[in-house]
């Protein structure tokens, strides 16, 4: 395989087999639009959901929203130059909406999102697991610096760039104590960023593996979750576990705050008192997506931290566009964190 | 009575009546200290559940948390001067431990509070119910214009800088869609705030003349309990009602805040669904007392507003000290918002 070709990974439904298509490179790019080769893209937890049929995602798609890659054409207008090494949003947004002009791009009202369309004549190469994909306007573009190894930047678009927007909802983090539920890829980069900003980090993960893990990226402190702390300034929950919600919200001490990103599935209420709330000045914010600046952020982080904090190690092992499918089988099995996929092998 | 006489309105517990106790006026202050007269103190429906039992308080006591007094005498390295018309904070913070040196000022561990402590040789002038005041160092004070009638001025120090610290825990309001449960003083100090703020404002209250008093607070939408609406930027919460704080979080629009501030006592538990509040970018902020410069905008809004907003209304009589009596039986059962007692009557 290679060359030229572009092809992208269809997925039809759960317990469909992905389908390598070859299609033409777009002959013509709308305004503002830009076509990039992609470098690497690594396999979300959200993506194995997908597949596994736990997720309602309209088909045929591409999967894929983490990687990197490289500008090779633009429409007019459009704000990166063929050559540059970039990563693009997850959040395709319109600009226009009441959401838009009040700065919740992130919610925008015709909000459509990268590696979870469906499969359109407008736009076809709309995922990751691809050689190339056509980012609409509306994309957040971000320049990727070169020696960012290909590993560390794919990841940015999502999960580097959530944590992003979780620890904007927080108070400056220098000198404070900070809980984290959940020690996946969101919990180890939530870690190293509070680290570096100068926190006293808890990580608290009920996998051990995943608890060690933490440390190298910064946790002082690792607890199992019949372990959670009191006295907190800060949690920040990622896990999903309901649990863990419940429990960052008892963690905190007067004045602090809960960021809850992990819960992005229907699940039972937690009981939240009143009084405690109030007295304590307690906030619990939530966080789903992120704004064009963390991405910006994200970038910067990677880019300054990435020898301080194994990012590198994260990733498991590299399989071609037509290995795709051991690729999935084997981000659901092995310890590391994420497989990738190098659509040009 | 009257004259130069040092009085104070001494409270032994719920079931004993107040007795007014003539003291020495006090011979030497504290480095820092300020020795007040009392022009106008406000009865605060917290001081109504004081004394009905309701809420547990050291005896004997000094009540009264607002009022408004003129300098009469200051401790070496004061920062007001005599014949300085003032108002001052509840709150006596110690500015040396941890919460205060991290700006939690408002939950000092050594807090002290004005109108809430038992007599002691050390502090006996410690609440409003009297002619005279000592504020020890760490009361935060602040010049009232000379302008500003004494019934408007009086509630700056608890309802109206509570107000402003609550609309400090929320986003910018210009444009916005605000609800605020519980029309009282809080709520309609909080709606007026709101409406000067540019907000379009919905007040609920179950008591229809409260309703169509927030009207001249600037309400646009007055509902009952039963009519809350959705689709709401900032909800704000001061009814204490465990139903309120649920419709609250349920009027919520993406994105939305919810302050609450009413619930200070104990109570039911509400659900929080935490997939609502990830996925819908939602607040939900806890306010109890506040800072020193809450009280600065306390004081700053009355004095431009109060020409707009009927303030100078929502006090009904003016007792003598001792009528203090009277004074509180008519505050729990007229419609005005409060009762005044004017101590050099």
């Amino acid at each position: 395989m290679g060359g030229d070709g572009v092809r992208y990974a269809r997925w039809d439904g759960a317990g469909t087999p992905f389908r390598i298509v070859t299609t033409d490179r777009p002959a013509d790019l709308a305004a503002g639009a830009v076509l990039v080769e992609i470098e690497l893209a690594t396999i979300c937890g959200s993506d194995l959901h997908t597949v596994a049929g736990h997720r309602p995602t309209s088909t045929p798609t591409v999967l894929g929203h983490e990687q990197v890659g490289r500008v090779v054409a633009t429409g007019a207008g459009a704000v990166v130059c063929p050559g540059d090494r970039v990563v693009w949003s997850v959040t395709v947004a319109c600009g226009d909406c009441a959401r838009c002009t009040r700065g919740l791009e992130q919610k925008c009202l015709r909000l459509r999102k990268f590696g979870h369309e469906p499969i359109t004549a407008g736009w076809t190469l709309s995922g990751g697991f691809a050689t190339h994909a056509v980012l609409p306007p509306g994309t957040t573009i971000v320049p990727v610096p070169e020696d960012l190894p290909d590993v560390v930047a794919a990841p940015a678009s999502c999960a580097t760039a959530t944590v992003a927007a979780v620890l904007d909802a927080a108070p400056a983090l220098a000198g404070r104590r900070v809980l984290i539920t959940g020690a996946g890829l969101l919990g180890v980069t939530a870690t190293a960023m509070a680290a570096a900003a100068g926190a006293e980090v808890t990580v608290c993960d009920p996998d051990p593996a995943r608890r060690l893990q933490a440390r190298n990226f910064g946790a002082s402190h690792l607890v199992t979750p019949d372990e959670l702390p009191t006295g907190v300034d800060v949690a920040v929950e990622l896990s999903g576990s309901t649990a863990a919600v419940a429990g960052c919200l008892a963690a905190l001490d007067i004045g602090g705050h809960a960021v809850l990103a992990g819960t992005v599935s229907p699940g039972p209420a937690v009981a939240l008192d009143p009084e405690r709330l109030v007295r304590g000045l307690l906030t619990v914010a939530g966080v789903h997506n992120y704004r064009p600046d963390h991405l910006t952020r994200a970038v910067a982080f990677l880019a300054g931290h990435h020898h301080r904090f194994p990012f590198a190690d994260l990733v498991g092992e590299r399989f071609g566009l037509t290995d795709i499918e051991r690729a999935i089988a084997a981000a659901g099995r092995t310890p590391a964190l994420r497989q990738a996929i190098d659509p040009r092998r």
